[in-house]
């Protein structure tokens, strides 16, 4: 398959590098990182066993990769501004975009300016780190959650999770894109969000304080009642369920604390921002994500 | 009068110095600034002039103090661990303990140990700062707004708010001790608390973002809601006075800021903890308090 790449961090480079590996003619859009990967390649230091790709197709200009099959969206929602004019060289009539974005929003985005494309998101379960140009650790080979946006998954959207799984992405097709998302909100509000908020601290500092982790199950509740109110159904079993989960996590520092620590932009519109609107539209008290918002918005200015 | 200080901050220096100047006979009890006191007195730089009091009486022991007519409590909250120990030697029968510490509680904690005593609250609304040993900067005359536990005030607290007036400093004797410590809260609550947990904003930074401005607000109503639900009663156009204070006070840095930003300890449990331990009590959800007081302990915890 004919895929186009938009995003050369962890992600782009990991899901672009697997799919290259198994033969697929993958394109990458780069930036700084262009002249490194040209002279260099990709090399992947994977769970299962490192690889590294010395011929990789870079280019610095969308429209020098021209339409392809799939597109996949690997820029983070803070970026959205650019992401269409990046984007549509690489659109024709028939591909499908996936987006790996974090958080809600990315999906309606891309279909307001695609309306006649498939579109795809992915949530990924997957802990990655670029450790220099073209370098990336995978610590555990995790997990992808696709679904289509706005309905059921077709027959194209089954094939391509075949073929993720086929470059050992591990990808889970699902029928209510939306639902997923929402449930992945109910572990990132709280821990993407705490962790920086009290101090930029790990998830066993949140797990291991009666008073923060009940904090966390508070605006994992305000999550679920916000999705109920919007008519998705979330068992309440699912919060004990990512408490567990967690403290099996040990000392792990989530995305937004990485990207936080790191002077880069925090996705809190999408994350924090976006649920908090669909909540209130959906005429809800949020309050105490409400307050994690408004923290988390002035924390991270000046991004 | 025979009064005698316990904690020699800003807090202690300047009232003690305040009465000591109009004639009042004022005990120290001092630490570190033993020796620089004993030896050059204190120097108040204030705004209506400033002055030096070369002879102190200061103490390391309060044993060697005695019974006092007047115990003046200028420790913080974040102290009371030894504070009985420390007041015990100079309360006698008759020794009213007037009590200068924020948020809520103090009052409770000195009537449970020393229950024959006349026990008072003062609010200090003053802006003091410790520049040196026994050297205190003031930058505005401020007042203190001062009640008895348990009561209305009896002619003796009228006597010591008279004394205190003598000083200069500006006491305003009320009935309801209670009423005027929540009223405190309404503003201590979010811009203290805001001002540590938006990563150290002085107020108008809070004033100025709608979003905090807002929160700022959220948690002024359900401080008002516990105030109310405990019987007191608070005006909601307070909030829009405190705003607008607030709006004119410019680049100010909350207390509790600078003792955070000078890795002091924070009184986090007087100030947010107690207020929501009540509010619970009488059966109120204040989920922007408890969210703003999780983070706070966690923030200012190791102080």
């Amino acid at each position: 398959m004919n895929i186009g790449i938009i995003g050369a961090g962890a992600v782009g480079l990991y899901y672009g590098g697997r799919l290259q590996r198994v033969g697929e003619d993958v394109h990458f859009l780069l930036k700084s990182d262009f002249d490194a990967i040209r002279e260099n390649g990709i090399r992947i230091r994977a769970s299962d066993g490192n690889f590294h790709l010395p011929n990789v197709q870079g280019y610095l200009k969308s429209e020098e990769i021209g339409p392809v099959d799939l597109a996949i969206v690997a820029l983070k929602a803070t970026s959205n501004e650019i992401l269409p004019e990046l984007l549509a060289p690489i659109v024709g009539p028939d591909t499908a975009i996936l987006s790996l974005q974090n958080g809600l929003g990315d999906d309606v985005f891309l279909k307001e300016r695609f309306p006649s494309n498939l579109i795809l998101g992915g949530l990924c379960f997957i802990c990655l780190n670029r450790v220099g140009p073209g370098m990336v650790e995978n610590y555990h080979l995790g997990s992808i959650a696709m679904g289509e946006h706005g309905g059921p998954v077709s027959p194209r959207t089954k094939l391509i999770g075949e073929m993720l799984n086929r470059a050992g992405l591990n990808c889970r097709v699902s029928d209510d894109l939306r639902l997923m998302q929402w449930k992945k909100l109910v572990w990132n509000v709280p821990f993407n969000g705490l962790s920086i908020a009290a101090g930029e601290v790990t998830t066993d500092v949140i797990i291991g304080d009666e008073g923060l982790c009940g904090l966390a199950r508070g605006l994992m509740e305000e999550i679920i009642a916000a999705a109920t109110a919007l008519g998705m159904e979330i068992d309440r079993d699912f919060i004990d369920e990512q408490i567990d989960l967690t403290r099996s996590m040990g000392e792990y520092k989530p995305s937004s604390l990485v990207d936080f620590q790191a002077e880069r932009p925090v996705e809190v519109e999408a994350i924090w921002g976006e649920p908090l609107r669909q909540a209130v539209q959906a005429g809800l008290d949020v309050p105490k994500l409400e307050t994690l918002y408004r923290l988390l918005r002035i924390l991270c200015r000046d991004r």
